[in-house]
């Protein structure tokens, strides 16, 4: 085994994270404190969402600190215990620090239950993603808050990513005329062969308008956000009336530092909410705890019988998840980004 | 009686409308037509909603027709019946051209029920007022779109309006801290010492971010929006998480002829929207006639018991109907705005 690592937030960064965003230094070795665990840590999820915690400007989530470790959701082993609840050697996944080993509270782990197939028909690596809290996520904005009916129109904004791939498979099975867009003709082509997408518009595209109007002729019910930008400009136009936008994510405008010059789009966006009767839900999947278990109930045996298509792009090696993050700043990912950590 | 007139809409304007957006000449004689009934004219509602019918632009409603009558809601006695539904002498509401006289085919008419004392303890009037079209919508905002919970805060824009000061005194009836927003004293006044609201803030005074976050001490968790503009500005930032914005007008934007200048307001809310889970939702009362029932069973007896204030601007003379439109554009009328046509 390499010797045990940490990474921390060196500063916060205005504008585009870069390398020298994060620190990499020796970590001690880790102890269980009292009614808690030490751990192995075994796979590190990297998400967008992660940017929006090396800021200090409002957000749903404490934001990291400099000089602290980064950490989001892994999947670790238990070494030592202290809680019965996690004996050693069983697989817990929960929010971890980017640290080879760590002592934990053992304040919101789950332990992955080995009757679902954890290890055997599932990889662990899959509850941190199409099983853990992107797929929920994906399965939050579509069910609750996009309420999909047999027969829509819904557009998916990045398509082909861990959360969109999720959607566009969740809405197929559901019935819905599934339109993607995605960035390149490589992953278009997946959304549509694999993702079953009935059409995918590559958002680079100068006719990104043109195109996504002629692949929604019934218009659009369901815009499930996940990027903003020129994505969303194409979109509004075509929105039905009652429809619905799940707010999920905006990638596109995480690394802005300053409100974009005008025209000042708002006035016309407010009209139509109005006039078409929209529906727009900001919404973070840490609300909906409660229905964790509903979905798990749901769409793993789906993911196990290869049923809905999983993909993962991983990153081996801890001291390679920096690398793994900020090619997700840039639209390079392909897939779920894993860190393979050992 | 005076000579039988009508009022058609002269053009669409462009920007502010004026007098000349109207046209008055002498009507017709009314028949009624097969299954149809005969109306003499008793009220006219006039609403800021009519602005968005004298456009092409996409909206919820048809655009009146250059030439042909402008129509709103309305109140009317059967003067000649084809239909058993509605007997001579009766009293009906519905949507009618600004006539003293039409025909009209009996859709959409509702008959006023003489058991919930309509023309006792009742006036007609309130039927396209507090108990009509501007109330409902209050009704179907706060409730169905806004949630309210004991104890939360609300702020009502337009809060003297013909359907703010209804959403103002239901709320205050369900436990809310209730903040209006008004233009000027007199109505800032009006809201608090009549409407009950906790407090009241005139949207014309230039401290008024500063003075709404002191009115709102625990942040705002619906805004009720009837007007955007500098209202919405100072409401934004005082917004809570899963907080719900019901989206009922925006008659600051309604003469706007292009897309304002930047910097673009955009991005910031929907960043916002997000991290705090808010819910916004367009609504037009029309898509909610199953409920309306329940409204008036709620709310008339109210009224009627004078529990609930109503304020009414009467016009006299059908004539005056356009002059009594073009002070709702400017924010000069004070309760709802009705014209006595007789």
């Amino acid at each position: 085994m390499t010797a045990s690592k940490e990474i921390l937030l060196s500063a916060y960064p205005v504008g585009m994270p870069t390398s020298d965003t994060f620190t990499i230094r020796d970590g001690a070795p880790a102890k269980a404190p009292a009614g808690g665990v030490a751990l192995k840590l075994l796979w590190l999820s990297v998400d967008p969402y992660l940017r929006g915690r090396m800021s200090q400007a409002k957000s749903y989530a404490q934001p990291f600190e400099p000089g602290k470790p980064i950490y989001s959701g892994g999947v670790a082993e238990v070494t030592e215990s202290d809680n019965p609840k996690f004996p050693v050697g069983s697989l817990v996944m929960g929010i971890m620090n980017w640290a080879h080993e760590q002592g934990h509270s053992g304040e919101g782990l789950t332990k992955l239950d080995p009757a679902l197939g954890w290890g055997k028909t599932l990889s662990p690596s899959l509850s941190v993603g199409a099983l853990g809290m992107p797929g929920f996520t994906a399965w939050v904005g579509l069910n609750i808050h996009g309420r999909p009916v047999k027969g829509e129109t819904i557009v998916v904004s990045a398509a082909t990513g861990a959360v969109g791939s999720m959607v566009c498979q969740m809405a197929k099975r559901k019935g819905l005329r599934v339109v993607g867009v995605a960035g390149g003709a490589e992953k278009c082509a997946y959304a549509v062969e694999v993702l079953g997408c009935d059409a995918c518009v590559d958002h680079k595209d100068p006719e990104l308008k043109a195109k996504l109007r002629e692949a929604c002729p019934n218009g659009v019910d369901i815009y499930f956000e996940n990027v903003a930008g020129v994505t969303f400009d194409a979109v509004f136009p075509l929105l039905n009336d009652f429809s619905r936008i799940p707010v999920c994510g905006m990638i596109s405008v995480y690394n802005a530092t300053q409100a974009p010059e005008g025209p000042d789009r708002f006035p016309g966006f407010w009209r139509a909410v109005l006039t078409k009767r929209i529906s727009v839900r900001g919404f973070i999947v840490f609300d909906h705890a409660e229905k964790q278990g509903e979905f798990l109930k749901e769409i793993a045996p789906l993911v196990a019988a290869g049923e809905i298509t999983t993909r993962e792009t991983v990153t081996e090696g801890l001291e390679n998840a920096p690398a793994a993050f900020l090619s997700l700043m840039t639209g390079s990912n392909f897939g779920k980004a894993v860190v393979k950590v050992v």
